[in-house]
């Protein structure tokens, strides 16, 4: 079975898109222009580093896909088409199944489109490149737009996935709740897309609530007033561990962000703290909430979010 | 040294062109629209498949570039931007200056812009997805665009690559020329250009001459009938074996074009034959040349393109 081979079996379908004049099988796809401003990001995971061996192949394409999606939702985009680099230590028609399935499963759930793609033989990896559209007159979410007084609210859990890998990692079995946090993260493209005229500044929770919301305060200059009893309340266990992981455990895609100054944080997301005036060395403190969440604030502070080296 | 220090030491660069809204360092790039048609392309480089272990890193960033390109080259499109994933056994910082230089010299010959990128840490790998623009209405070069009477031209060399890898594998030491063809192949963008109105199919010699000329026979359905003369006359060497790589060697990157019926490949091309009505089993045939390249011929019949898997 060759490349030719594996792209028609799996990964090529009938239908395409009005937008895409050509679509998989040739030297490149080509695509209609389109009068919006286009995001693009990108994301490589590595099988032993970003997910367990042995993870379902329908969870693995899940997760390469749903990462880069989470990144277009922060930038508040609706993705459009992406690109698959598949690298596959040999060729297991069981396994491409699965991971044709787990991967157009979730495109579909999104209206986005394969167009292109490599497939090489070597150690597991899965690259993805992805497209999205901004809406009309609307800018994109940065990292460093968020203003003093503005809210800062959060879509989705945090400190599940990292539960899951807890637990994996001790050799115990993840409750389901946390492996599907895990294996199956929910980019939150429907979210992105309403933060439109609220949020000024947004990123995804890859690497952990602390370490994200870091990322902002950094690039915008200011600091944050986590609210201890808005977080408390999103914690999935109420015990310091869980704390710990809720502010460092990453790998949830929970989408953070903040809203212009004076804007109230929407009903559908959660409020839990304020953009202050930057200080040193703290940018972010946590005020109030139960001794546990202030416990585990304490040690996720002690460590710094996911290094990728 | 993290993934940030990473890309602002070694990827970060100040100026940015005007269609270039956000660059690298949020979770995506944003770029303003644009009337031309986009061509989209992507490739993954692995050492010890696609590079000899120990290769110059100025070498794989060039060519990891360079192969992506050449794709950009085949549709006929004018590279505008670029995405790295980039992932590596470990940091060392001589080893990412290298690669820096050689990624940013040939981005810059072709004024080709990195907009974003991922690195993470395992056996290193270098994946890289391309945009283009298509010149307002010209449609891009198919491998399904050939037409019978169309004559077949080639820009680029062939066959001396393929000879810095049997050298190589042999132990042996290969020629500074051979050397340069297998570690910085020049992608034929300005000739993909000059080629509107001219071709109507195209692709890029990665896999061997046979191989990719045969995309392009059954894309199309039909044949070709090389020209023994001309071919003899782009070998590197005037024998059997230099005919083989010529035939099966790929990996130059050189454009083979198919022109529309009746139009005579221009002067800066080499004419080596014609799109003739199809037959089979023997879609592509070798008429005349010296008897060396005869056998060369026969032998590379036997060994189909490079396969992936």
């Amino acid at each position: 079975m060759n490349e030719f081979d594996i792209i028609q079996q799996f990964f090529h379908r009938p239908a395409k898109p009005e937008w895409l004049a050509l679509g998989i099988g040739d030297d490149g796809a080509v695509i209609e222009p389109s009068p919006a401003q286009q995001v693009i990001v990108t994301d490589t995971l590595l099988e032993g580093r970003h997910f367990f061996a042995g993870t379902d192949a329908r969870a693995i394409a899940h997760k390469a896909l749903a990462v880069n999606l989470s990144d277009l939702a922060a930038m508040g985009a609706k993705p459009r088409w992406f690109t698959l680099n598949l690298t596959l230590p040999k060729v297991d028609k069981n396994w491409l199944a699965a991971f044709s399935e787990g991967l157009f499963r979730l495109a579909d759930e999104h209206g986005v489109c394969l167009i292109g793609g490599d497939t090489t033989r070597g150690p597991l990896s899965i690259s993805i490149t992805a497209a999205g559209e901004l809406p009309t007159g609307r800018p994109a979410f940065l990292r460093g737009g968020a203003q003093v007084g503005g809210r800062l609210g959060i879509v989705g859990g945090l400190g599940l996935a990292a539960m899951a890998v807890a637990a994996r990692e001790a050799g115990n079995q993840a409750s389901a709740a946390a492996s599907q946090a895990l294996d199956f993260p929910q980019p939150q493209l429907a979210a992105g897309l309403r933060l439109h005229g609220i949020a000024t500044a947004a990123c995804d929770v890859s690497d952990g609530l602390l370490a994200d919301l870091g990322h902002i305060a950094q690039a915008s200059s200011l600091g944050f007033d986590l609210d201890g009893e808005a977080l408390a309340a999103l914690a999935v266990e109420q015990d310091s561990q869980a704390a710990k992981l809720l502010f460092a455990g990453g790998d949830d895609y929970a989408l953070l962000f903040v809203t212009s100054a004076g804007i109230a944080v929407p009903d559908w997301a959660n409020d839990i703290g304020v953009a202050v005036a930057a200080r040193e060395p703290n940018a972010i403190q946590l005020n109030g909430g139960p001794s546990w969440l202030q416990a585990g604030f304490a040690e996720a502070l002690d460590k710094p979010g996911f290094q990728h080296f």
